[in-house]
């Protein structure tokens, strides 16, 4: 006998958790539409081909690999095979592998579809993807991502709608934010005011400990990490930044005269202020130098939000690519979007407290089941009540009243119903409410009207 | 440079195919959860133990499996891999694999949260799954499955539900269908009543043809496949069963005086008859021995359902199966389910020219981009619309006419909308109805009546 489980890192969702979860994805999906976003979706299986060199070394390690089907030797020499090299292996037995995540394949639907998309291209896509990730609290093998992109133009005011989208979504969501703002031309202008541009992010983890640590151990581990003392004393504007998000950019500006790219950093992140402002969009945003989350990936603004109330890591974030496209073979496409953590945004919920007493998809009333000339009766009633809509269910046998309520109970149905002997000669149903307590008999119309 | 290419056998879905693709989830959901199912997902990978052995020697072949992450070499002893041999080096590199139905990760789930679930159990769940079958024309490998499935009841009134459904789901999709209704333990009488159970098979293979090459021809396949002369004449009445469903069932019961299985399965159908006749479920029902899907796994009802219109396949199926979770360690659970193919429905829909005219998941109006006073201008307005809930959008940027133009005309917006100069100082806008070409000036409040 099989003691069943799932592989670790993986997750089953119950009636209640798919309620919630659904909460979340239908939030986002009716902001995202109101936005004139539209859907795509892609296969859970890719050609490796487009997938590997995409994430970075450590990226392919965790790609999840499909081993070819029928003879997935028959590609493997005897040489190669003895030689066991794992990485050699697994290439020749493996052409596909799971998505790992919702770009990649994105960017490779662009190029494959380009004929088909009219540009600007506004979609959204919400998705589960795979991660051979050492499973811990808060991190899954298999987890879902709403993503939401614009490609095919370079208009800032892409950026500025995406800031209005975070803030409508999670003050549809009730959870209060604190959305962060970066620019990677601003970050690799720091890195031209010192001429060291592969040292950007030791800088920014650097200046990310200044509260913690103090300035002068941050200068102590920028000097650890190979800057020199001329480095750090010219770095020191840029560590000790302070004041509103209008006065770190004029302090920023004068410190790029000679950076052009810093620069056209800074001017970036005014124009997308500019929207915010004009927008009204009712979301604290915070230009944070700290700010570098997929550095080689993103070339202009840099977007992270976090939870005002819970300790938690970023639950949506995102920025702007370049040429997101170009390594399948369609250049020049600039692209910005952002990725909502599904599975963070439902434990912020959780323990917010927040989600909302979701009665909606389980079933509204339940008729007990006294035997089969009751039953005959209660099923044309039950016909009548669904087709007003009302979620409703008969318990399919005439089963003990106590085991029949147990069901209504443990299926948090809002209402019972009772057609006996009496009720029927009368055409009528005896209502239980089940959350007060509270008994009624009443006519199938007036039955109708209280459940709808 | 790569040129983009998906998995063979798989697809992506643009966004004119999701719409009519949520038009059939949508609608299934809806009318799942009118008969009080509720949602549940399970993982896309199954720990191969799970799966294995479930679905055949064939089922086992067509399992996608997935190389375990690390050293997959590592269990491996230097004789088995010399060995070569397929089964038992995929068994010891691949631990897991990706669900090949949502029946045998359905039994899995409830076997494992049997404390959690109050049974009767009304699950649907509408999920991807993947077999390595050879793609061919409407075969994929990686489709959709909408199952939704009774466990813990024996009670009859659950296969007459799934009838409703069934009735309800088509009505719904405005597609005419045929319902064949077969029940495992009348075929079982069947074998009983010439004593070679095994021959079950060749016998409703050889039955299904009789219209085609007529009963002489019928008659000499089943003595081809092994049946005895004295057999054949035994499956006389069977073979040229005719009538009603009444008039069938009759003959059936009078053939069956010696095979109690066989008196049960008409006895049952005769239950669910009535039931479809109390309920007045609006489609045919007709009980057809050829019937025999997933013979090894059905034991009472089997269902099947043809489009009326459109030569496919079935378009959903399925049946009662009486211990589904023992094989996972919980035995005497009677299920009852019937699965949508939503792929099938798809090209039903599609060679009908059946689809809605889906547009309210495009946008319904789109702003002209006409420089940044404008646009400044517009942006309120577009808050405001978007506020009442309508689709809405601005081209990013100042693009010329034609090619704004050319973007509402592809994404199929109803409305395009322009603020110029003389219509900012009035506060009105100009409105074009895409369909009929027609123009007007309106206020912003008009804007907003119209588009809503």
């Amino acid at each position: 006998m099989q003691k069943p489980s799932i592989p670790k890192g993986t997750r089953d969702f119950t009636p209640v958790e798919m309620v919630r979860r659904n909460y979340i994805f239908d939030t986002v999906k009716i902001i995202f539409q109101k936005y004139g976003f539209q859907p795509i979706e892609t296969p859970a299986m890719e050609n490796l081909s487009t997938l590997l060199g995409k994430y970075g070394e450590e990226g392919d390690k965790l790609l999840f690999r499909i081993l070819n089907s029928g003879d997935f030797l028959s590609d493997i020499s005897e040489q190669e095979f003895s030689e066991k090299n794992l990485n050699r292996l697994s290439l020749k037995m493996c052409e596909k592998g799971l998505r790992y995540d919702l770009t990649v394949p994105f960017a490779r639907f662009v190029v494959q579809h380009q004929s088909e998309i009219s540009f600007p291209f506004r979609r959204y896509q919400i998705q589960p993807v795979w991660r051979a990730d050492r499973p811990q609290k808060g991190r899954y093998r298999e987890f879902y991502q709403c993503d939401v992109d614009v490609v095919g133009s370079n208009s800032l005011l892409n950026e500025a709608e995406l800031l209005q989208i975070i803030a409508e979504v999670f003050n549809a969501l009730n959870i209060r934010v604190l959305v962060k703002l970066n620019n990677r031309k601003i970050l690799s202008g720091i890195a031209e005011l010192i001429g060291q541009s592969d040292k950007i992010t030791d800088i920014t983890v650097a200046i990310d400990k200044l509260e913690k640590i103090g300035i002068e151990k941050v200068n102590e581990e920028l000097l650890s990490k190979g800057l020199s003392e001329e480095n750090i004393e010219a770095l020191q504007p840029v560590i000790q930044l302070s004041g509103s998000n209008n006065e770190k950019l004029n302090q920023l500006e004068i410190l790029f005269s000679c950076s052009e790219t810093g620069r056209d950093g800074v001017a970036e992140m005014r124009a997308i202020l500019d929207y915010a402002e004009l927008l009204k969009i009712p979301v604290p945003i915070e230009l944070d130098l700290t700010l570098a989350r997929g550095l080689n990936y993103y070339t202009g603004a840099i977007i992270e939000v976090k939870a005002a109330d819970v300790q938690i890591g970023s639950i949506c974030g995102g920025g702007r690519y370049d040429n997101l496209t170009g390594v399948f073979g369609l250049p020049d496409v600039s692209g910005v979007g952002i990725s909502f953590g599904a599975d963070r945004i439902y434990d912020v919920l959780a323990q917010l407290d927040a989600f909302p007493a979701a009665t909606a998809q389980t079933t509204k009333v339940l008729f007990i089941n006294f035997g089969a000339t009751e039953e005959k009766h209660v099923l044309q009633l039950l016909a009548k009540i669904r087709e007003s809509g009302i979620h409703a269910e008969i318990y399919p046998e005439a089963a003990k009243m106590k085991k029949q309520m147990a069901y209504a109970n443990s299926k948090s149905v809002a209402y019972v119903a009772m057609a006996g002997e009496n009720e029927m000669t009368e055409n009528r149903i005896s209502l239980k409410n089940m959350t007060t307590g509270e008994q009624t008999t009443v006519t199938p119309e007036e039955m109708i009207k209280i459940l709808s």
